[in-house]
């Protein structure tokens, strides 16, 4: 069961065939785990962007990374029957509209590779504006697919 | 306060700046949620060695970048001051020999790189060596610096 499971997901959200048996609270607590670990580096970056904090390149660069990596991480916790099984957020129009599902995914990945690139490039203005992106890219995914 | 602690957190593991405030308690479940991610793909991997599932490349590939990404990001959590403030295995030994903290840091981080590098050549009997060496290294550090 957790097998077919598993074979689904990837063929509803293409990603690599996760073989091993993942428990529906595991992988809702790994992409909940991926998610906060993300959010964590965004609110780096977003003291910088509100100038709580002065603007550190090496700190941005490193935290975009970090942004850029892990947006790549949670989707293959979503498969099929991860709808529950631990406490979450993740509304049922994730499975019910993957297509929709999967190109916010896209879109976010595409933001977070422009951001990590121009953080590294160091220019300010460029990766604040690459950052808005981002945010915009989470919270388009989020009214649509996340509980209040 | 905060700052000063992240300033110190800096110099002590010599990683970029943060200079956010950051509270204990959003660093403890940051480092938290960054090496769940990490135990999860390594689980994947696991039942791979183990025959528990079949060797799929794309999936070794994909989890091993995954775990050589995370095993870069929690250190930031450990900085000084973050040895309380939500519930923790992390021992005082953290923060009194950071040396020996940093140093096994970078021992999962060379793991993880050549694990990375095998998975992703999809040299099954290299990449199990590899995988080894770094749960080894895993292991390594929680003796030392995880409460049981």
């Amino acid at each position: 069961m957790a097998a077919t499971v598993a074979a689904t997901a990837c063929l509803t959200f293409a990603h690599p065939a996760v073989a091993q048996d993942v428990k529906p609270d595991r992988a809702i607590k790994y992409r909940q785990s991926v998610l906060r670990a993300m959010d964590y580096n965004m609110d780096i970056l977003e003291a910088m962007v509100k100038g709580e904090t002065p603007p550190n390149k090496e700190v941005a660069a490193q935290s975009a990374l970090f942004v850029e990596q892990l947006s790549h991480m949670p989707w293959s916790g979503f498969g099929p029957g991860t709808d529950q099984g631990a406490p979450t957020k993740a509304r049922p129009e994730i499975w019910k509209d993957p297509e929709k599902f999967k190109s916010l995914q896209n879109d976010l990945m595409a933001a977070t590779a422009k951001l990590a690139a121009s953080a590294k490039s160091g220019d300010v203005a460029q990766w604040k504006g690459d950052f808005s992106a981002v945010a915009d890219a989470c919270r388009n995914c989020h009214r649509s697919f996340r509980a209040r």
